[in-house]
């Protein structure tokens, strides 16, 4: 066996543990009784450590070396897989077990922590585990920065956008600073100018929702012999892409909530399920990061699902299962509805001009609170302080502000700037489509988005990590990431 | 840290493997999509493995060998739990990882396959994959047969019931092939001479039918904070002791499937849930065996529920539940349904005298297949005889015949009989407990389980595995295992 075989199987066997805990996360998001939490953490550490010790393992860092000597041997995908591995080995090996472990189970319990908080308004019941989880997170970050020669924060955005930077990201959000606000006020003007929006009236039936959204996911072509739909406090997509999971949440007197949950989570679901089949258990077969998996996601729900020709397709559905009729039901009050803008305190609600300055105030706040020039006991107050300079409302109270997010408890620090960068990514993809299919807009008005989908694929899904985000943007789009594609749908 | 200290570390991380392993096949059945099975076969085989090498690395065997000579400084639950670590280490290190991972993927593909080959009746689709599964059982139980000192088959028996060997069984099954064929042909009889029992007519809601079941599972102690209850093709108890999923199955037309399935699982639940809380890590904490598990589940379905007093607490509930009035929901119309005898083809739906008999066909079967006596292109034939003999009828097919259950493709080879030797334990359970407690009739007619409840978990599920089966049988019911109270409670 090569060098580069012996890897090929060990990291199979990881990978066959990360989609064992991906589908216990889901578990524990959707199916899990409270009861099961501790044992659950539990579970979850000891495959997390097991994990990677696999991978660190004392003889792995000469096989690589080994590996990466018989280059020659290999084609373009299995040395972009050995690229990989080498990335994978290098974020690994920079924590020690006991830091992995630790960090999994504080992440755990203040994930569990944070739900009561949540529901309470409390932040002094999440502060003390949440210390814990930004205290661990400093460690591995201050490890993983020296591995890679890379600033603490740097080496956490690594982990979930490799290659990006705070360099990178504060040219872009500086341009989104100087732009957002005053469109934001021009908008909101313009807007109160104009007719309001209604709100169809409800209930509207659970099961009609869950029918109408899954009636959509099949006409995206998502595979149910290879995923579900369910139900949880906040949509996400799980599991692993030859079974994903994915959920959405339902409110009786607002149906959208629920379908644009769906058709987001779609988004996500699709790039997975279209990752490149002969490489599922390999390093190479994962999505490039989660700048390209949001911008799948928002391209689906922000771009695709709010254009006019969508609603053409979409709403005789609409009104079909909800039996809605009247002006409320009107193509034009449905066009305001999905336009509306407007400064709101949550961030999974706001709408594409506001979205953007709710990700900048959470990319601050987790570098000082990395930095530890920001000490959690003040973060309502930072918090608080942030909104009102960014979109000039402060919150009533700690559940519509820094208790929103699952995120700093589940220790992703180094996230929330990826919702952004795949927010411009979603405009420039979408963009880039339009131009190549020119009968886009006529097929998507019949539900047809098999040649949207067939592009997306091509472009971004079936290369899995073969190329850099930087690189799959260029390739499709002419451009590397920049904001002028979504400042220009905004206007 | 002692070396008993040092087993206990890692028993718990082995015991979190096969927890995260129990949920994941739970999800198997409950939730996944087709096309999640074959990544999901990894995942378990992975998790196998790995579980697997934890406690047969090569200083385990002296960390073992020194621990028992460190006996003095033990309590008596350490001492039996060094015993159970001794006890699964000589099941793990009797095999070797390869056979594990061969055995863990072939089982994961062949309960594929009977699901296919059952639904089409279509045994040849079966048989090359189960014939795969029956010779890595083959070695399994040579390997371990070796390592204990007894016979192929006993070694598999041990799995599932420590202690237990086919002599034990042999007596026991005897004497009910003795008892039995007789005691069917009279109770036919006497049935055919009595007023036949008329089944209440459908269609029984679905959303009724889980309510009701839930009802009871609440009044019978069953902690939702730690367990849900679910659907599935085959009810069965899976999950963890803080974590227990129980599933039944609907038929919109028979609503007592959905009952006596959940009942039936609610005294498995009962056991998971009540082992002892401090040694939740430690195979010392898991349940003893499956004669045992066995004996509770059918304490509640066929002891406790066919009842006349819980008849006089359930039947109003059930009349509730599904507005049932006339005849057919008379108290005396109940008792006749479920004390309803009849040959019938499916062991599940088996009533008490004729379960035994479908056991013991399999037990003759399973004895064959593995010896080699028995290949498995002529089950279909002996199965068909055997039914003949034993019950006197002839299945039409095999899906009411051989594919029937899922044990063996599942690879439970020496399962089988510890239903029917559960099913005496349940009728010596209940005695006793009926002698302990005078009021308990009175308690059950109020719908009151708590009494009842508790001397079980008293006796039987706080004891973990601390004594052998026949111990805690004869410290609460003064007897070992016998048919005596089974053959007493049948007539």
């Amino acid at each position: 066996m090569s060098a580069y075989e012996k890897l090929e199987k060990l990291f199979k066997k990881k990978n066959a543990l990360s989609g064992a805990s991906a589908v216990l996360g889901w578990d524990s998001a959707v199916m899990m009784p409270d009861g099961g939490a501790e044992v659950r953490a539990e579970q979850q550490a000891t495959i997390g450590v097991i994990a990677h010790e696999l991978i660190t393992g004392a003889e792995i860092s000469d096989v690589l070396d080994t590996a990466e000597q018989e280059l020659s041997s290999l084609d373009e995908w299995q040395k972009a897989n050995l690229h990989e591995m080498r990335h994978e080995w290098q974020h690994a090996n920079a924590v020690d077990s006991d830091l992995v472990e630790a960090f999994s189970l504080a992440t755990s319990n203040c994930e569990m922590k944070w739900r009561q908080a949540r529901e309470e308004s409390n932040f002094g019941l999440l502060a003390p585990s949440l210390k814990e989880v930004v205290n661990l997170s400093q460690k591995i970050a201050t490890a993983k920065g020296e591995a890679f020669g890379v600033s603490p924060y740097d080496a956490l955005l690594d982990q979930f956008e490799p290659g990006c930077n705070s360099e990178i990201i504060d040219t872009l959000f500086a341009d989104l600073e100087g732009f957002l606000p005053d469109f934001l006020q021009k908008v909101l003007e313009k807007q109160a100018a104009d007719t309001s929006f209604e709100m169809p009236e409800g209930p509207f039936e659970l099961k009609a929702q869950k029918e109408l959204g899954m009636s959509f996911m099949k006409a995206l072509t998502f595979d149910f012999e290879r995923g579900r739909l369910d139900t949880s406090h906040h949509p996400f997509t799980g599991g692993v892409p030859d079974d994903v999971r994915l959920t959405t949440r339902y409110e009786e007197n607002d149906f959208t909530q629920s379908l644009m949950g769906t058709l987001h989570e779609t988004g996500h679901a699709l790039y997975e399920q279209n990752l490149p089949k002969k490489w599922r258990s390999q390093p190479i077969g994962n999505a490039r990061g989660m700048a390209l998996h949001e911008s799948q996601s928002l391209l689906v729900e922000m771009q695709l699902s709010r254009s006019p020709e969508f609603l053409i397709y979409a709403l005789p559905k609409i009104r079909d299962a909800f039996n809605g009729e009247g002006d409320h039901w009107s193509f034009d009050n449905f066009k305001r509805l999905y336009h509306h803008v407007e400064r709101g305190f949550i961030r999974v609600d706001a709408d594409e001009v506001t979205y953007p300055l709710h990700v900048i105030l959470r990319y601050r706040l987790e570098k000082a609170m990395l930095s530890g020039d920001l000490v959690i006991d003040d973060l309502p107050a930072s918090w608080n302080d942030g909104m009102k300079e960014l979109l000039g409302i402060t919150p009533p109270n700690d559940k519509l502000g820094c208790l929103q997010d699952i995120h700093w408890p589940g220790g992703a620090i180094g996230y929330f700037p990826t919702y952004t960068m795949g927010a411009l990514a979603a405009a420039q993809f979408y963009k880039a489509a339009k131009e190549a299919l020119p009968d886009l807009p006529e097929q998507i008005g019949k539900g047809d988005f098999k040649s949207l989908v067939g592009w997306l694929k091509k472009n971004v899904h079936e290369l899995g990590s073969l190329k850099s985000t930087d690189t799959v943007l260029k390739d499709a789009t002419g451009e590397a990431l920049q904001t002028t594609a979504f400042k220009d749908h905004l206007q």
